[in-house]
């Protein structure tokens, strides 16, 4: 069970645009070379963050990447399931109703019961990240870290 | 974030050898028949069941696998962990420490706090887990089940 390693990428650069002034932004290529990542397969994973409504894109000299929304409103889950899709770590592929022991249908009208108890387990581990905000992130950091976020990544902007 | 297949099999399968009678036990063989499932695959995953403790296999004639505690004291955490390893799914690679951004190491003598809630919410899912027994599976079907199992299961023996 693994998360894809843009699952990093993406939870800090969503941090980082969060210790950004209002109104600031960061293009892929600044975060790019903020976290030394690849910048095309970051552009596109802040794509899908813009598509989820986590981020805002804008365009223009000065255009980049800013949260769509405040931090507090964006969830760690969120941010997650922008990338991975939020598909259920375990798949039911209904072993119940095959082979020798195969159930009959009509005993198979409700959910299994084990996917039934992984469909909590995954309901568990996506609440505890629907509790945890951006905001929530930049309360357990040090107070000068935004600061030097903010000078450390405007000293990555190429162009105008 | 996918759990294997094999996931699923183990799972249904110590169900399974939770129905059985005392001292009853399943092989491989019989196992695979039941569910349709790839019978050398499948003896590999019961053997990382016994490695973990959760089955006790015996040998000779009516040789085969069961359950090696009582179906109360055995979680569907330990079935998954026997075959999945108990790996995070969220890898942190540290990229804090990376790029132009990169913090010192002086600052990271702590773990990076998306690292830490990642960790919870993978906390929380193992606790859910392990909140469930395989006895708490078999409160969940009917009745009639395990008597079904057994039956239908005998029917798989090959061999003496």
């Amino acid at each position: 069970m693994k998360l894809p390693s843009s699952t990093e990428w993406v939870l800090h650069c969503a941090t980082t645009l969060a210790q950004l002034d209002q109104g600031e932004t960061a293009s892929a290529a600044q975060l790019a070379a903020y976290y030394d990542l690849p910048a095309p397969y970051l552009a596109k994973q802040l794509q899908s963050l813009v598509r989820a409504g986590v981020l805002t894109a804008t365009t223009g000299p000065r255009g980049g990447f800013r949260l769509a929304r405040a931090a507090g409103e964006i969830t760690l889950l969120e941010v997650i399931d922008a990338v991975t899709g939020a598909t259920q770590p375990y798949e039911c592929r209904e072993i119940r109703q095959q082979g020798a022991g195969a159930l009959p249908p009509e005993d198979c009208r409700d959910a299994c019961i084990l996917a039934t108890k992984m469909a909590d387990a995954y309901d568990a581990w996506r609440g505890a990240l629907a509790g945890e905000s951006l905001a929530d992130v930049l309360a357990g950091i040090p107070a000068s870290a935004p600061e030097r976020t903010r000078t450390k990544l405007r000293a990555t902007r190429t162009g105008p």
